[in-house]
């Protein structure tokens, strides 16, 4: 259900980009979303295309700067939101150099027949 | 008014890419969306940017796989969103070869007075 | 926090595409947004993948046709909405020859605690 876009720079080798995809899927598993539950886009851009304030509310972002935006199912916690924010930008990511710093998430919010996984069924709705 | 994203591995010909985006406007006027409200973004993708669960939820996911997000108004029933992820996988994508097991829906909603159409004007707006 | 996707045909100019970011910075901070609260990814698509109705709803589109997208919070009244409708398609981008009837804007609303700045805190939950 999560459908996960991933904005970042052009000029980083695929192991890179994907292990950002992966911390991201783990860390909605580990706020409930079920297993196997992964679909991420993945953009690169262009300087000129990718544009972010270098220090906007205090936090100095470079250019590794990274954008998760994950749409997903309302419901959740304000908690259970603090704790994904935190998963996806704490511990794994600096494994491949990516400071917390630079990762900026957002949630958007559906309803549970707003998916169909293949099929053509809305394998969510009540 | 609804803004479909149209996200999918590259390889495809313009012609398949268009159909895609033919059958999601055709579905869309079919569940009440006005004639003529077309607005489509196409992306494709290297197969490293375009990470989905082959299995997910027990259906089997090709590299054909599409992933098809759309904003429109909030108000559809749960019927009318059901007969919309029906009517994009069914029948039209076959002729070109696409599976319905390869057609992924996500529905964002949002209130009337969030598009303009041009002119700077929220047509849709009370 | 807004988040904010430009979608237009290539072929212009960076200085064009930049021009069109900043215009919406300065709308988004005359509604009210934080100052240096910018964060913006401009995708630019080949003719065939960006497909839209020339004539929708009364407003005729050329090819300079831009889409923007914009996630942002909830809890805007329908006038401060419509006034950032306007400030984006009226005056300053005329200076870059984009045409009102051009301009088309989608607005998505989410919580306060939906956004992560860095850090992994979500610096907006209460």
């Amino acid at each position: 259900m999560p459908l996960v876009r991933i904005d970042l720079r052009k000029g980083k080798e695929a192991a890179y980009r994907q292990e950002i995809g992966r911390v991201v899927y783990e860390a909605l598993v580990g706020v409930g979303v079920p297993k196997n539950d992964r679909f991420q886009v993945i953009s690169e851009h262009e300087a000129e295309n990718f544009l972010f304030d270098p220090d906007y509310i205090g936090i100095h972002r470079t250019e590794e700067f990274v954008i998760i935006q994950i749409t997903w199912n309302e419901g959740r916690s304000t908690e259970q939101k603090k704790a994904l924010h935190k998963a996806i930008a704490d511990g794994p990511l600096s494994a491949v150099g990516l400071r917390r710093e630079d990762v900026f998430t957002n949630l958007v919010e559906v309803k549970k027949e707003n998916w169909s996984f293949g099929n053509g069924e809305a394998q969510y709705a009540a």
